[in-house]
């Protein structure tokens, strides 16, 4: 397992381009921010389906950092995103993150994106990690 | 909106074959069981992946009819399926549903699928169906 | 690597009850034909969802197995269907399969389905299976 | 309809910071290119996941509009991917959609994706874009 300030320090390292931040982790589940500028936007003042991703693939990479330890070999394998409702093109994504299952090579996961404030999810997102066999 | 039991007397006149039972309907979710025998089993003694499809497409429609009423043009337009447990042989599989987004024309859902009786899983599934237009 | 009739026999003996018949095999692919009666019809007079996928999920492990060689242990990970078209109640479904990636733990496969005769897809199918690491 | 010369300048006019390039449009189908530099890559020196969903959506988008004519208002209502092979750092990313259902409110398409000149698809797409109901 790995504590928020080891994979902030993994990710700074590692992912330095990365602008995601990790908000909490723990308990098989973890929670992330996006800041949104005109680099996430897309004509109609909505944030790209790309970005959306973007947050549900580190939310599940955080969440899985926290419950196996520093993986860096760790890859996403699927991936499935439901669009449900326009994000805000001012708010931050916050993308909540629940792992559903950690087997020895594949990790499943859920997350929830929202436009910060919001109730309601603008995104749903499945994905699968798998672990490398050494690990 | 449609009740647990105009959602059971419909399925009962529409669809008298399904195994389907209703256990709860409400607040854009449902829980649905369905017994288990010989005809759900596959070698190896674990519940068919085509039957655990059956119980997440049945809560999935059972809490959208809980929603919107009685629709019965309502169809599956795709379905997204994750297997991350060994389903018991001897227990009924209890599917748990989420409504995640009630449009006008796409409903999007989540259902988890559980051996009864146990905490985890054993598969999880998002759905959407799309809702007739005259509706 | 496994022939039609190794795959045929290895069928017969471990899934006696699988209504699906190989009716080619290899070089990364197979089709499989399922009869269509009164079991696999639902309410409308159309082929159920969970029909759909049992053909479906058949394409692929044959064309697995063609591929890899009879692995009774490989088991259905993740599995994403579209319902594209109505199915006849009068027709068989036809799948056919194309791997797209065999890895050494994941393998990933496509399969449109068809009601036989007919040039558009019923239905189409991301499924991924997971190899024992034995094999 | 829209002919390829069209769907260059609706891109240009109405997504100018687009980086994919359409290739081929027409017969239900779309090829589409993304170059890739710095920005492209993450750590390890492969093309991110979200940038090969953007070159995806990108061709689903551009195969329909090639198809219905320009709907701006078209969205991508679901997503999956599955990741098979690293990407070359080196390489434009090639995406090639083919639509498989062209339905009045809800289009169904697939998208390999590829290293230029490799033959094997780093990733696969199954997609769905709603089409708004005045088209």
């Amino acid at each position: 397992m790995a504590t928020k300030k080891e994979i902030e320090e993994f990710m700074r390292a590692d992912f330095p381009q990365a602008k995601c931040i990790v908000e909490a982790v723990g308990e098989q589940s973890a929670t992330v921010r996006h800041t949104i500028g005109f680099d996430e936007l897309r004509p109609g003042g909505t944030v790209s389906g790309p970005v959306l991703m973007t947050v549900a693939d580190c939310a599940l990479y955080v969440a899985i950092l926290g419950e196996i330890g520093i993986v860096s070999l760790a890859v996403t394998t699927s991936l499935t995103i439901n669009f449900m409702r326009k994000p805000s093109s001012t708010k931050d994504i916050i993308g909540k993150c629940t792992l559903l299952k950690i087997g020895k090579s594949l990790v499943v996961g859920e997350v929830s994106l929202y436009s910060e404030g919001d109730e309601k999810a603008v995104a749903h997102v499945v994905g699968t990690y798998s672990i490398p066999k050494s690990n």
